[in-house]
């Protein structure tokens, strides 16, 4: 008798069809007397479409209207699973975010969620029915549309949980788990029974796809029980083949390295012979950060004659043209030469286990070096080491750095 | 410097493209200083796929879900109009039915407006911003989304009209105006300049698809000025070449027919030798009724003997197995034979010029029998006739007809 929120990806509703799965899957564990609050996405390719129909109509486009129209394809989905379950004797019903509200700050396109209102939901659970809730979407305080930005579906789903004191947090995605690194790349990935979420954190902000950052520093900051599933096998309750995110205390064999994420969607902005005086970096980020170009690294070079330096960052490969106009028109910077380069991959080595353990950083230079890999930048963590280097390199690196580690299944 | 409602139809929103000429048309019409509220369909296409989806999932649905799904595609084109009136310096943006609100009773799927808060429109009109309302949609006491029926955002258009006080209501469409008969049908189709709303009615119940019925019996009631366009031809203002609806006695030059509609999409129900006592026929419709049954023309034959009667009524071609179904668990019932038919057509001759004048009825029966049509049923109305025909007759028919009022264009 739990209290589940279960959240189901692109993928898992991609049809009508699949829906009906979903739906399956849910009277199952009502059937069990659990109560359920379902999280779903937009059937999946929906939101590339319509985020391409907005960039069509304008390219520099109003964020409240953005989401609008972005926020529609995760509408369509819960209305859907809610006619689902009906069908199959399932009482349900859709709450859009305006409805229960979830409200969030008016940061249109990546908005936060400052709180959920869960008194209704509360009743209507305890009744029995199954609450159905389009992911990634909110309301401002103005009464306008807002969305939390890609992957937001997670943080809908974390966010619930935390709010109505969920026993767990289901995440089904298309994997049924988290690997070691991507099995498409590494046929002998092996899926972790187990990750700590601050592990979880750094895999996915290096690159693996599986769980939104936000979402589990959520989970983290406020002990969520959260689970990776595939939705695509017949499993439920509590006897589950997929992977659970906890704190690093309640993993017992500690392993010195969990996983190699990668991200081939890099780019790399040098500036050469920076003046070397206080706060000329504090400007160039500010900019970046006004024109809302993230930034993943940072390396600055010793001047050798301590007037001037080199400073290189990386940036995703969209932003490229935006952060080079961006500090074409830093008057500071006028005759700095800034270089650019793209077609570059960032592979990660992440473990909580690199902590009290040496020689983890220096196995991934030589492992690089031995296949003849140039590493452009490096940046480390507390639990994971970063590399640059080029694309075509990508998959090579993380095979290699894959059996370095030690990483593989047992054949 | 006019207070304007403009609606754009499905395929005037049919893509990117398309909205941007939308776009164009309103800016200029902004340019001229006029107040521009905008009404939009979905994408042609969209809501019958989400219909389709609807009934994919669940073939008995609740309309609750059903309206969450189907009002989505309206929701995607106002977000996508604003963004393109802002490329063009427009000040705009998107109000949901909920955001207005456009208040709505329950009936969800074929909702009746009863409300529309104007405070804040009004006051965003003032300063020049325009108001983009998805069409179809609005919100229940209850806080659910709600939708007004199919064409059902001809009658948000008008609703606002009326609302905010608008000097007009421009329904743009896919056709110049309103014709005396479908120009795919007959070539010498000529455009009406003005029609009176009973006549519009009139051709729009009987199957001529240019504006929804509800819609223009608002404007009648309201006193609307309402104005049908090409959404394709570049004209803007009141210099239009469209047709106008109006007023009965505004309108100079009363023609005796104004047009010619056909609806191929009906269903003959015949009841043989039912009791001929009071009550039967009511028990009859009520128990339609109750399964959301929509019946057309009705016609009862005397009874020879005063013992029983012949009872025989259209009803939409998709609604005949639920009819059938209904008539057959009524007690009453038991025992009559209940025959159908399919594939008819029903002709119609509409014009308020038929009330004064003698011999329009005999001329349809006489055009009709001269090209060998046979007429199984004809129901009148003071400005309407219509008939039931084979479908296979229907070009047939109105080709006839059209010629026989003298409907013709000048060569």
């Amino acid at each position: 008798m739990a209290l589940i929120v279960a959240k189901f990806g692109g993928t898992s509703v991609a049809d009508v069809e699949r829906i009906g799965i979903v739906a399956d899957k849910i009277a199952r564990e009502i059937a069990l007397g659990h109560s359920l609050v379902v999280v779903v996405s937009a059937m999946s390719g929906v939101t590339n479409q319509l985020i391409q129909y907005c960039a069509d109509t304008s390219p520099l486009y109003d964020a409240r209207e953005y989401d609008v129209v972005v926020s529609s394809g995760e509408q369509v989905v819960a209305g859907l699973l809610a006619l689902a379950l009906q069908k199959r004797g399932v009482n349900a019903r859709s709450w859009m975010g305006w409805q229960i509200p979830i409200r969030t700050n008016d940061m249109h396109g990546k908005a936060r969620i400052e709180g959920i209102e869960t008194d209704e939901l509360h009743t209507r659970l305890g009744t029995g029915e199954v609450v159905v809730v389009p992911g990634f979407q909110g309301v401002t305080d103005a009464g306008r549309i807002s969305t939390l930005g890609r992957g937001g579906s997670d943080t809908t789903a974390v966010a619930l949980a935390v709010a109505l004191g969920a026993d767990r947090c289901d995440i089904y995605t298309d994997v049924d788990g988290v690997y070691t690194t991507d099995p498409r790349i590494v046929s002998k990935a092996r899926k972790l029974k187990t990750i700590s979420f601050e592990e979880m954190i750094e895999m996915a902000s290096a690159g693996a796809r599986v769980l939104q950052t936000r979402s589990v520093e959520i989970a983290m900051k406020r002990g969520v029980k959260l689970q990776v599933l595939s939705s695509f096998e017949d499993h439920i309750g509590s006897d589950l083949p997929g992977t659970l995110v906890t704190s690093e205390e309640s993993i017992v064999e500690e392993e010195l390295v969990s996983g190699i994420a990668y991200d081939r969607n890099e780019a790399k902005v040098t500036l050469l012979n920076v003046p070397d005086v206080p706060g000329v970096a504090a400007m160039v980020f500010q900019s970046l950060a006004g024109a809302a170009v993230n930034v993943d690294m940072i390396v600055q070079n010793i001047s050798s004659d301590g007037k001037a330096t080199d400073l290189t960052f990386t940036i995703g490969r969209a932003d490229l043209g935006k952060a080079m106009e961006t500090l074409g028109s830093v008057e500071t910077l006028k005759g700095v030469d800034v270089q650019s380069k793209e077609n570059l991959s960032k592979v990660s080595v992440v473990g909580v286990g690199m902590i009290s353990h040496h020689g983890v950083a220096s196995k991934m230079f030589e492992t690089l070096a031995e296949k003849n890999i140039n590493i452009h930048v490096i940046s480390t963590s507390e639990i994971k080491i970063s590399v640059l280097i080029d694309e075509e390199y990508t998959e090579l690196a993380v095979r290699s750095l894959h059996a370095a580690y030690g990483l593989e299944q047992d054949a």
